[in-house]
């Protein structure tokens, strides 16, 4: 538990203030280049990945409760790295988050992307 | 531009409510399984490690607007699938990160983390 | 099709030296290191996963002749990219890998590890 | 060791019908999906990629011999489980590298692509 004084995480922008602190009190912003900083990301993404390799797709949506815990974790080792390198990069999240929805609303029309993933299943654009 | 109607995105939880109409809307969901968004998470990751491949450290933090962009979209699809698997999963997003912080708060002791990001430089623990 | 004159590739070990050659025509041998290398590396691994996010494990069986000529392209990237890292870091592929069998036949018991994936199905050791 | 009955692995071939000797004595091929496998090999990717991530392109190409050894063992697993992907997809490994390398040839011809990764510094052709 974090001590008492530190105020809860309740926005994107606390909790990249907070990653901020953490990394300048350990002397790790030399490490945190951008280049670095996606490498670290995707390992984390594989960690992510791991828990569901040997699973079926039914398996993957009845999650025990320590699968779920491992697996909770992991997420927020991937939203960590992910808010560190967008504050370096100057890049508010949700604001990206937003203009990249505008830009899918528009490339996946919903008629055209009704129950179709194979073609359209996709958030991203590419 | 989304239609002049829809409210701005000014927190994870309108973001993770504004994705699942997305997804709603276009009947997604039966893709959706924990699996295969993972799936779709690691190739988002990809996209986005893929910009910095060639380049320096040095050159990494110093994008042209063009590349920054592009860093900028792909950041946001990597939100946005975390955002939907943390949905499908009943994660608390903010929640979970701020539990990891404080494990890592504890695992990475100042006075022993400090600049040694070869052994330390993680904030996750594993 | 590669000039007539350009003998067959049959072997580990010519396609290594061939991928040298091409690097080197280019002058791209610089961009090659090894940290660059494996995150070229994570990309064209994220392009074979890509095809297979949204199928069925029972799809991913039965894929139509252009998913598997385009899933036959990216596995080449890879292999390619893979003897390319190999290369600069004086590892034998094979070597390697007959190595690496020998420690999983020693970790992976036939007796406990029959038909137990969830934990043991990796020819990996960690 | 493997057992001194075992022939050594001298070949691409041999190593396939090994990697599919082990697989079967563990009764694991219900687990080997092309689909599952193509998860396990990015969990192997991202082992890969994690000893580099901190590592400065300097460091990366002076690897100390403990991690040299860590680094060639999971080489070892990425060719293990992209051999066995490409036994069950009946995809001739070397064959692919060498046509793919002919597609390459073609599209990034010497003049062209000299010295310059940033546009061309590619195997790949996406």
């Amino acid at each position: 538990m974090p001590p008492m004084t530190t105020p809860a995480i309740d926005s994107l922008d606390t909790l990249r203030l907070r990653i901020r602190e953490f990394a300048q009190a350990r002397a790790w912003e030399r490490y945190h280049t951008p280049k670095n900083l996606v490498m670290a990301l995707s390992v984390e993404m594989a960690e992510l990945l791991e828990p569901f390799q040997w699973l079926t797709a039914e398996q993957s949506q009845d999650l025990s409760p320590t699968q779920h815990e491992a697996v909770r974790q992991e997420i927020a080792d991937v939203l960590i790295y992910l808010t560190r390198l967008a504050d370096l990069l100057e890049i508010d999240l949700l604001q990206a988050a937003s203009d990249k929805l505008a830009i899918n609303t528009r490339k996946y029309p919903v008629e055209k992307a009704h129950g179709n993933a194979l073609k359209y299943s996709n958030f991203s654009d590419d």
